[in-house]
């Protein structure tokens, strides 16, 4: 479990705190164990701009005791490296069976966060989810909620992972 | 109402077709109340390849009777030209807000469009939108259902939504 500083728990409400941890621990467990990637959680922060750092992005909505989405955005050589493990083979360019492995890794990351959730009687449903593939795309979610990003790292590079939900 | 032909009618099933008109009176209702611009929506069609035909893309989850999403992918030109008639001033470049525009205009073609299909027992909610900005992104909805699209024109250009429930 990721330690939250105050500033951090100031800048978003109680709420979405006890959100995401959840979506910490199932993306250290499913990167893990679907693609045997040692992953290492770095500080949330309430994301002031909207870059997303990477070119490739998951993006999946979620309904139920708060309406929201959540995003998953990998860099080019981070995903390569991520996929060329779960297949066994190397993958060299951004193409559909890399855009297939993210929308299932942002499905499995989002059921089992929601698993995790709903066993604190917190229960989500998810719609489908989109991939963006897209040299430097930026992503914005439109919402007045915090906007939180979880920066990680893997020896591949890194990706970012950002929860929002409504007010 | 836009006509369906058989040919697409039986790529999707029954309940897919049904969905489709609400999104499209929705579209065109929403731009021309709000922006003021005439829209001309043209055949659906299923479809094969996964590049959304745009530089902007309003994404929205939606899940209840069937899990989905809809993307509306703008091209840079088009959705200028939207925006400058909804602010009443000329918008230069995709800047955070026309990302706030299409967030708005996804909300609210998908708040017509459910309300819609409410009135023949369809219930849906919404999560909410991300907006993606980056030149030729394309998009792939990760789902085994069809994946419907419907090309729009306006004055000011092209841009299609695409609509994807899950079987």
């Amino acid at each position: 479990m990721i330690r939250l500083d105050r500033s951090f728990v100031r800048k978003v409400n109680a709420m979405n705190v006890k959100l995401i941890n959840p979506f910490i621990n199932a993306t250290i467990n499913v990167l893990e164990t679907m693609a045997f990637v040692k992953v290492d959680a770095g500080r949330p922060y309430v994301k002031t701009d909207n870059l997303a750092v990477g070119d490739v992005t998951g993006i999946l909505g979620l309904t139920g005791v708060a309406n929201g989405t959540i995003a998953v955005t990998f860099e080019e050589k981070c995903i390569l490296t991520i996929v060329s493990n779960m297949f066994g083979e190397a993958m060299e360019s951004l193409n559909d069976e890399i855009a297939d492995a993210v929308g299932e890794l942002t499905n499995m990351i989002s059921g089992q966060a929601r698993r995790e959730l709903e066993q604190v009687g917190k229960v989500f449903k998810a719609a489908i989810p989109s991939v963006v593939i897209g040299r430097n795309h930026s992503i914005r979610h439109y919402s007045d909620g915090p906007k939180i990003a979880i920066p990680f790292s893997t020896e591949g590079g890194k990706f970012t992972i950002e929860v929002c939900f409504e007010r």
